[in-house]
């Protein structure tokens, strides 16, 4: 990135306005790492600045009243327990899909909230889940860390192709994947018919301030009326948007190359460590840990007790910061999620309160 | 931007998340920069990546029909000679604020097109202006080069007021006016009650490909219940957007330090020299040609003939490429723009051939 700032100093080295959806070389090395037996190629991936930004423009393209856009969502599905929270919802609602906020149930009108929880292995029962639209579905989980099994996205497939749904789905946390459950929603035979996946490489790379990630839009993926979705998705794109940073972007074919690659690996299993250490942290003072071994982030259940409340008490008693988890919706109620993103001593520092807190 | 990007390899220097309205030290430097005897501070500046996008997600602003957003806004009108045509037209489109596309009008239903011409001066008969709730507006203008007077503003703002509109004043191009035209629609008194603005680095320091802009929005702007639309533009950033590229704001850091401001004179001085030698060329072969005096386009008039077929003309016998003045609206039939971006040798030669073509 360095590099492509200073070359844009120079006559041989300016760029100006790049293509709105990315650099054929980012798009075509994006395709071959992620996507190589997948049947994605180049031409199905859109560069962005950031996966919220980009699901907010996917909402736009919900929003429209036109034919030029063909589809007429009003309901949302969602995934309850899913990352960028505020992003799903929010956007919904600012675009007015929703109905207004529900005080009672603490909820917005017209989403479906599917509440995903370790009795269910974390994926809802589809038999009670109302046809919709479109489904957010985040896979590594944000904040339960869980990743959905080949077997559960087969049936979530199915469910969205015998319901005319849009399937969301959001990999950011893909590379986590210990296991062998799915990096791509497109591993599912059938899933290009049926869903779109964003990602970026803010949890590979540290992008987070840099601002780059992509969208796939596959050709396969029709509205109801035969209408290509990713001819609508370029066109919002080409409109709404000016193509990511062109030196974000030079960082994106820098983190693709073996060297970035090995870095991007080296990141991921550093902070996969400190996810262990928190595990083992939580596990010896005899709670009950889900997610960690395929994301980052590690959910404690506090059976009985209040997010917040125990929010509060690992603030004010340890000075640590983890996060309610009924802060991501009703369904976290009892839990925290605690996350692997920081440096290792300041892991171990934390891990030595909260034995003093809970021993 | 080099060193921002060097830095985030360092622990020292890392940095995540930033602010999604941007970083304090760039909207500060923003407010005093170019707006501070205004009234404007940095808490009214909003960093984004491009004029483009914010208009777009101003749009979104637009669209909403819950309550949190106050503007219900349908009718959107047009200053018909606009830069970012496409964002202020299509963006609306897309988010069914419009009517269907009126083949015999060649324009969309629900958007009024003020035809700006030499006739009127380059600025709309507000007497036969419907009301509206919103008004873009982009001046120094896009493609015509015309830049709106203290006068004709002062009639904007009044009619703004009368009306109950918000004026989305488009002032990308400001640091090329040369008379005593307004640079900030905030220099006419009483604006700051009914306009924003957006603005970019795009055609100072050459970032079209680097993607860093902002908007303006005033505290005193009030949606008709006594709302501040800040409040609203800022959930909408906050939910649809996680701010520019953290090395982007440290190359708008870099333009306005003194040197940075120097080199952006200097750019635009070397720009409007450029325009000069167009404008020469073009009245020297008997042309009528506007513009150019406080923008970076030259508006040549070729009575009675189509744009397209000049611009193809053009294209062919001369190689050099133009912009058909019909391609921003029906209003700029029969003229084209010349764009004075560009090396010196290459304005020079097609000076020269531009001559030849026409002598």
């Amino acid at each position: 990135m360095a590099e492509r700032a200073h070359a844009l100093s120079t006559v041989d080295g300016y760029s100006g306005y790049g293509a709105e959806q990315g650099e054929k070389k980012l798009r075509a090395a994006i395709a071959a790492t992620y996507y190589a037996d997948l049947g994605i190629d180049e031409t199905d991936i859109f560069v962005s600045d950031g996966a919220k930004c980009d699901i907010s423009r996917l909402q736009v393209q919900n929003a429209s009243s036109l034919p030029l856009v063909y589809c007429s969502c009003y309901i949302v599905a969602h995934n309850f327990y899913a990352s960028k929270f505020q992003a799903y919802v929010d956007s919904s609602v600012i675009m007015g899909q929703t109905d207004l906020y529900q005080q009672d149930v603490q909820k917005y009108g017209n989403i479906e909230y599917m509440r995903c929880s370790p009795e269910n292995g974390f994926f809802p029962d589809l038999s009670k889940v109302p046809r919709t639209d479109i489904i957010f579905f985040c896979s590594p989980n944000n904040p339960t860390g869980a990743a959905a099994s080949r077997d559960q996205l087969t049936r979530l497939v199915k469910f969205a192709k015998d319901n005319g749904s849009i399937i969301v789905y959001d990999s950011a946390y893909a590379m986590y994947i210990s296991d062998d459950s799915p990096k791509s929603i497109f591993e599912i035979p059938g899933a290009k018919e049926v869903a779109l996946e964003t990602a970026s490489f803010s949890k590979y790379a540290g992008f987070t301030g840099v601002r780059l990630g992509w969208t796939v839009v596959p050709k396969e993926l029709l509205f109801s009326d035969g209408h290509p979705v990713a001819k609508d998705f370029n066109r919002i794109v080409c409109t709404s948007f000016n193509g990511a940073s062109t030196i974000s972007q030079a960082g994106g074919l820098g983190c693709l190359s073996p060297e970035g690659l090995k870095a991007m690996q080296d990141v991921v299993g550093f902070y996969k460590e400190n996810t262990k250490i928190i595990v083992d942290t939580f596990e010896s003072l005899g709670f009950n840990v889900y997610g960690a071994k395929n994301a980052p982030y590690v959910w404690v259940h506090f059976s009985g007790r209040n997010s917040w409340d125990v929010f509060a008490e690992i603030l004010e008693k340890a000075n640590v910061v983890t996060t309610p988890g009924s802060g991501f919706g009703p369904g976290g109620e009892g839990f925290v999620r605690v996350s692997a993103f920081g440096h290792r001593e300041n892991i171990i520092e934390a891990a030595r309160r909260l034995k003093q807190l809970y021993k």
